[in-house]
């Protein structure tokens, strides 16, 4: 066995510890001098690279295109909405001077006192402000509408998180729209966008919903999400889509002709995912041997290694393994060789199950002279060998199944962990005991929210778009309810 | 004509205001509120992710894997290493502070005070310090060897340039090597995979070469670089590639136990391109008309444009040309059918022409009777009828014809515009009256590079790597020289 796998602590025992092990043995990621930054190291990158191209794609096919804005925002910008200041502008990096200049007393460099900005410059913690700014000119007349503009970013907000994977590069989406239908529409558009992709490439379900007053971003009139279930049985929000309303059109003046010749003002959308959707798909699927990727975002999807005695032997497996390798990737698997003499074959059994090849095939000298490979699958640590003839269609197809495989079992684990409950002391039991999703009935009001969150820390993740209409009584308060909402408590 | 259009200023009256106003006017960035900052659009952005595209593939087929580093540096890292601290840390954005307050005068928000940071963040102007600080726990044997790692990235320098396309996103490959050679190499390989992506892609042909000690990247061994010349006479750096030594390595001490066990500090490249070639791809083809781009850039690649009359016509002459945009499609050529019924068509001319579309479609009722169709070229705006039989394999070819002939036209401007240049009122008539590079010997010393550049403000481009071998005498201070360099004034 690897030595760093036997350093990865236990899921059960230290769950936190367990994320943390993971991401950086796996090589992922890793903290780096900057208090709260992370390096996204060539592994954990490539999963990006993937999720960005996918997203990338579904965008521009629902007719988005990508633009760029600046990284600093005047100070300004923040207080002219007045809920968006109070939900970004305070913990953030501000930048109030542009030059340094040699130490005078000979340490190093300092700031220099004289090269101080008139207004400071805040790093975007998000861009509505900048980005509405700019729409002003851009929008004359309702023959500008709609603007369909994502950006691909890096966005900082200073919460000194533990957890790697915090938000750092995200996608945010700002659209502009004639109509307060058509902007509903997109807001429902792209929330659908985001349920495709991370249950269609994470493998991770979730359920879509509204978020509660008090969980709204701020500035918005309506916020859309998707929530996910993490092993721990903690809810994480894995993407949102806002209804903004006139609100950003009111504070940057954004007004359009419209078909009858009568200014109006413009009415907005965005939406945004963030490599937090990295860490959504390490706890949902991952296990005390490592990460488990699904295949269609995994770097490496399969992995071969030669089982050998001596060079020779080596290279006589190895020549065996480059035509299958490229027969794989002629039909767009990504196959890696692991040809490497200074490590045994256990060490790199274990170190492709804590990175999470999807796939993992052996042969040596028995299988070539029987026309077979091992194969063995990382989801479910089976192992079965297999003829070398019709491999490339067996493998294409496991893919496939594994990806479907790893979906079902997450969202078997969610259903089990999802409970209906109707008292409070039921609720308080669930959430202690068992964890996870809580359907029950809320009296719809933002101070049971708040106290409830202030007596469990369990928040509404979430009222479910297919939250039935249903008579009860509120959990807590005990007042009529019209429908079950979604509580957890959540990262 | 369209009103945008009239208001382009002419090249020759104003190659500044010329290259602003084709910049704002065809829709691919503009200055944003922040002084320095601009917002790239999306027609810009739609040629920027192109060049990504294309460049990172050339990375990967090349060995890289992209990773992400963080955007703020400790100021102290800059001190690292010696000269690089004077290249760099002086014009930055600083990061003082980590929150806002409200006003207690309630004049909205001001800085808090008391979040003060202990160290000062500097906002990324290249990231060679966090980088190598990285390195240093991810290297210990020769085992570990080569790192080769690309980062896409927002960087900022304090330049208050004028110029729309300063440098604002680039990628900046960092490598890590067991021997000197190999190092040489990646830099040689990389300054390669430059020429061959600016000449092969922009079709802007550029001069390969050393950069003099003067002009060296700040903490560099020896920088490469290629050169482009634009069409006001001044040349503009491209992409640049530098040969670190072990100068980085010993600054953040990482050492490596080589073959024999031995601890060595480790060899280092660094190389880079920005948005600044979206710049250079302007100046160096468009004309008075609007941009002229090259096909494999260009974000529309055909624009079809309906001559008709009345709606019913519209619709008749817009069912004709859907299923050729459609076959073209089929061939990987991008096509917009502008089907606007509120704009003239030669309103629509007017625009793709500043837009830079190569091939311009027009079909009218006469030319479906006739079975044919109008087609222009952007770069030589001429036209002619063609059959619409057959049109598909016509364009795809014609793509290929203006991709070739728009380099070879850039290629005999600048072999024109340079000239060999052997006395020094020679340099500075041919410099005044022509303009270009010039071809002349130079003594070697920084300090006649200086005196040059004080007197004429045109500075030593690069050491042609094809500059032959050759006896002369410098041009300003006619001392003993073995080879002609590239001078000229530049961006």
């Amino acid at each position: 066995m690897a030595k760093e796998l036997k350093e990865l602590t236990s899921k059960e025992e230290n769950y936190s510890q367990w994320y943390n092990d993971l991401v950086v043995k796996s090589g992922m990621a890793e903290y780096s001098a900057v208090r709260g930054c992370m390096v996204i190291k060539p592994y954990g990158y490539a999963i990006w690279e993937k999720m960005q191209r996918a997203l990338d794609d579904m965008f521009k096919a629902t007719g988005h295109e990508n633009a760029y804005f600046p990284l600093f925002i005047p100070k300004s910008f923040f207080s002219r909405e007045a809920s968006h200041v109070e939900g970004f502008a305070k913990e953030c990096a501000v930048v109030t001077h542009y030059r340094l200049m040699n130490d005078p007393k000979g340490a190093g460099v300092v700031v220099d006192p004289d090269a101080k900005l008139e207004e400071e410059l805040i790093v975007r913690p998000t861009s509505e402000t900048i980005i509405w700014n700019t729409y002003k000119g851009w929008i004359q007349s309702y023959r500008d509408l709609p603007i369909l503009v994502n950006q691909w970013a890096n966005v900082v907000r200073w919460e000194m998180r533990t957890r790697l994977f915090l938000r750092i590069l995200w996608q945010e989406g700002h659209t502009a729209h004639e109509t307060r239908e058509e902007a509903i529409e997109e807001t429902m558009r792209m929330v659908e966008v985001y349920r495709k992709f991370v249950e269609g490439w994470l493998s991770v379900p979730v359920v879509v919903g509204h978020k509660s007053a008090n969980e709204r971003f701020a500035g918005a009139e309506d916020t859309l999400c998707i929530e996910a279930l993490m092993q721990d049985g903690k809810a994480l929000q894995a993407g949102t889509s806002h209804f903004l309303g006139q609100n950003f059109a009111k504070a940057f003046d954004v007004q359009f002709a419209n078909r009858d010749g009568k200014l109006k003002y413009v009415w907005a959308t965005s939406w945004g995912v963030s490599t937090r959707l990295i860490g959504a798909l390490i706890m949902a699927h991952s296990d005390d041997n490592g990460l488990v990727l699904p295949p269609k975002l995994a770097p490496i999807q399969v992995v071969m290694v030669p089982i050998y005695k001596g060079a020779e032997e080596l290279q006589d497996v190895v020549s065996r393994l480059e035509p299958l390798a490229a027969e794989l990737r002629s039909k767009g698997v990504s196959v890696k060789i692991d040809d490497r003499d200074n490590v045994r074959s256990g060490f790199k059994f274990a170190e492709y199950e804590l990175k999470g090849v999807p796939v993992r095939l052996a042969m040596g000298p028995r299988d070539i002279a029987a026309g077979t490979i091992e194969l063995a699958r990382r989801d479910t640590l089976t192992k079965e060998t297999v003829p070398t003839e019709g491999l490339t269609d067996r493998i294409v197809t496991l893919l496939d199944e594994i990806q479907r495989s790893i979906f079902e079992k997450a969202e078997a684990f969610r259903d089990q962990l999802t409970t209906m409950v109707d008292t409070w002391d039921d609720f308080v039991r669930v959430l202690d005991e068992k964890g996870g999703f809580i359907l029950a009935h809320w009296d719809g009001t933002p101070e049971t929210e708040e106290a409830i969150k202030d007596a469990t820390k369990a928040t509404i993740r979430c009222i479910p778009l297919d939250s039935p209409e249903e008579a009860g009584k509120c959990v807590f308060s005990g007042k009529p309810s019209t429908r079950r909402v979604l509580f957890a408590r959540a990262y």
